[in-house]
């Protein structure tokens, strides 16, 4: 996707439109890599524990600097756009992700005997 | 799915961990309606404006029960058991869904342009 306008919105709700976006196993870490790990090229992302694969982790990259969470920069050095860092947008996803932590270090510890808290 | 074993998870990661469970486009519109709209019925939620289809709806309430996000309950007068309500848990998600609202009207406006704010 590289056009806004072919997003699909399946109503005026908000929550609906955000999940329109990000309602997926994949969008959400990738905003956590960048907010939290400090990740910003592709073989970085690639590496993540979860190990995105990278037909995945492209769509997911495009979607996302098409709806302007996150935007390619140049590394020091680097002829070619291949890092990526937040917006503005994409950083205000932190209290979600904090919200999403910690209500499953929360109430599904249960079912997950590994799982960690948050740092 | 009827055992929360079968649940697989990505990594010990909080946040990827709530995203193995909820990481899809209907499952916290389901949480959203049971919270905020008062839902209760497989009928009143394949009646929600986003047309949820049947089969993922059935799919969706048997893992959301199964992690006792949600758990079934008696309506008054029915000899069935086909009525839904939250859990502890299942309610614990309306920061995550107050933010994801609040965020996407921030940030989707531009794009969206019916979107509406939360009530």
């Amino acid at each position: 996707m590289t056009n806004p306008e072919e997003v699909e919105w399946r109503s005026v709700c908000p929550i609906s439109s955000a999940l329109d976006v990000l309602g997926d196993k994949w969008s959400l870490l990738i905003i956590r890599d960048l907010l939290m790990h400090g990740t910003r090229t592709y073989s970085q992302f690639v590496g993540s524990r979860e190990r995105i694969s990278t037909n995945i982790l492209a769509a997911r990259l495009e979607l996302l600097s098409c709806l302007k969470l996150i935007e390619r920069t140049n590394p020091a050095g680097s002829p070619r756009n291949n890092a990526f860092q937040l917006t503005e947008s994409g950083a205000a996803l932190r209290p979600v992700l904090e919200g999403l932590g910690h209500w499953a270090h929360t109430h599904l510890a249960e079912f997950h005997d590994d799982i960690v808290s948050l740092p």
